[in-house]
């Protein structure tokens, strides 16, 4: 039985592979004319989410190598098998010594290795050290990968839409579930448990946070029990397939609370704005300003954090969308919007949902927990 | 009751930090000392968990400068209220810019800040950046702080026995709820779920592998449901007050498997081999050979990883315990102990404990989970 179950599964990935074949093309396409642009001839990726997009192996501590016709995935003993299995389209190299030095053996030994550059996120400890070995002056590039990445393919939104839905119902799951007494602790438990069942993964830690600690945007889960009548937040997301989603929603339990309705309020309508402004071309310090001038006119403090931020591999990632991004949006964007409201010592609301750029608007990706407050 | 709330928080938060000041001067005073035999006036801290081990900062996004006397935390408005109940040591500096100019502004402003070093684990980007915007050539150093994480103290080494305390319990009940047809996702959902209820995070992603799956050292759980006649390994951690462990446990389900029990006894005897060399002074390389010498003499395929790691405040930290470690043991040494065997296609059983290095061998801090197979 064992023998039929591993020839299962490499059919399986037989499959999986002939279907990336072609979009890890496109994709290496698009960083290779990127690339000409440069002076170097080939790239070192050591930023994982880039190594992931490029080559499709999900696996940590590798490193690829981009060519002008080939590309190489360089990893350790611990990986050999996962590599075989995810990417067809690179040749794998299983390393004995440290990264730096497979690395730069491999730069040496190819004729299109003669003017390396290394991604600018790389660590000075590794830039020196592969410097040093190479002999020669390394070039360095900035969010080649990471640009090429702003751009979603089908299979790209769809994994974020899954994990999206994964979340709806996980937190409608949740939702039933919540009552007096439980910490934020165990909140954010039965939270990703529901994930889980589901078949997703936390995209990052989960934020539950009761009453005033939501004034905080990045408050940990605490022993803190609800209260009868109480305001909780959540921020979470899921990852699915590789790819992320992340959502905040907010709501209260027991007594109405006018305090917290007004500041629902305010976010709700300072979210709408941005996102009515939301497509292909247009500002994103405009779509950042709509949702502050909202809440600046509401007579609420404004938020201090950006407004959004692009997701998929990675839960953070181009573009940015605060007042400081002097760029356009981009039909395939996949960004969320999130404005908030913080009142220290009293409550905080933050409202985020993730969407998909177009030419004609935005999409929304995270309809599922929309208005279940 | 809102007030006296915050009152009781701000009470707790002066009592925390009262006990944590002598602890962070100690910890400045290691790196000052370090700082001094390298020709920088001071250091920017980029690492999080450097900058939390050095602030008692325990936020996202912020760095830290270490001058001669004083320091500071150069954080944003999400961190702001964190950051002032959690550091008492040094000044908080809300940046409004990026993080490279809020720095070189800081650099620019203090008599101390002529010579500044920065962490080699920086980005190129910062590096670069921060370089410009400084006008003068910035040093860069190594392992500093990593190197004085790497001796702990009685708070250190108490969080991290919480955390395997923790991870003992949820794994016990984990264990009994271990049934045929649960899959790997399910299974590794339960444990994280028990992790949370018991005032715990995971340490990093639980890692649940059902038979020829655990030849993968980094499986990542999948649907594969359990058989009645199975093998698991669980590679699993909790995070406590900040500080990890890191565990892995093996056991068979339903009929004996002689070769499951053969390669048991074997990982066993090799992790006993290396723990009675575990103490101060220890070569590293005798340690890790130690563990291989025992799988390579028993007749099964010897383990391509290294045979542990130091594990603190990061899951992964110094010492490296491989062959390429040319260095001893140090009393205060926190590391894993984690020999295996794989036997692609058929199972895989890795054996992983946290000891204590001390000067008359290792004290186990996970033992908990000893002997649960």
């Amino acid at each position: 039985m064992l023998i039929s179950a591993v020839n299962y599964a490499y059919c399986m990935a037989q499959k999986l592979n002939s279907m990336n074949r072609r979009t890890l093309k496109a994709r290496l396409k698009v960083v290779r004319r990127a690339l000409s642009q440069s002076s170097a001839d080939c790239l070192v990726v050591t930023k994982p989410a880039n190594v992931t997009y490029l080559t499709g192996f999900t696996g940590d501590d590798s490193w690829a190598v981009v060519f002008p016709r080939t590309g190489a995935l360089i990893t350790d003993g611990r990986f050999t098998e996962q590599a075989a299995r995810q990417c067809r389209l690179c040749s794998i190299i299983e390393r004995k010594k440290s990264m730096v030095e497979a690395v730069a053996k491999l730069l040496q030994t190819r004729s299109a290795g003669r003017t390396p550059a290394v991604e600018k996120s790389t660590s000075v400890a590794d830039f020196q050290e592969l410097s040093k070995q190479l002999k020669s002056r390394l070039k360095t590039v900035a969010l080649i990968v990471e640009s090429a990445r702003r751009t979603k393919d089908k299979d790209e939104i769809a994994a974020v839409r899954a994990a999206a839905e994964i979340a709806a119902s996980a937190f409608e799951r949740t939702r039933r579930l919540v009552r007096p007494g439980l910490s934020e602790n165990e909140l954010a438990g039965i939270l990703d448990f529901q994930i889980r069942k589901l078949g997703g993964k936390n995209s990052f830690e989960t934020i539950v946070a009761f009453g005033a600690n939501a004034s905080r945007p990045h408050h940990q889960p605490t022993d803190k029990k609800l209260s009868r009548n109480d305001t909780v937040l959540i921020d979470f997301g899921v990852r699915y397939n590789g790819y992320c989603c992340d959502i905040t929603r907010c709501f209260e339990v027991g007594r109405a609370n006018p305090l917290f309705r007004r500041t629902y309020i305010a976010a709700e309508q300072a979210q709408s704005a941005a996102l009515n402004l939301v497509r292909a071309g247009a500002e994103i310090t405009a779509v950042d300003r709509a949702a502050r001038d909202v809440i600046n006119k509401s007579g609420l403090p404004v938020y201090s954090h950006g407004t959004g931020h692009g997701l998929g591999l990675e839960v953070h990632e181009l573009p940015v969308v605060s007042n400081r991004t002097k760029e356009k949006l981009l039909a395939g964007d996949v960004i969320t919007i999130e404005p908030a409201v913080y009142l220290p010592g009293r409550l905080g609301v933050r409202l985020e949902d993730d969407v998909l750029v177009t030419d004609y608007g935005y999409i929304l990706l995270t309809a599922g927990t929309k208005k279940k407050r």
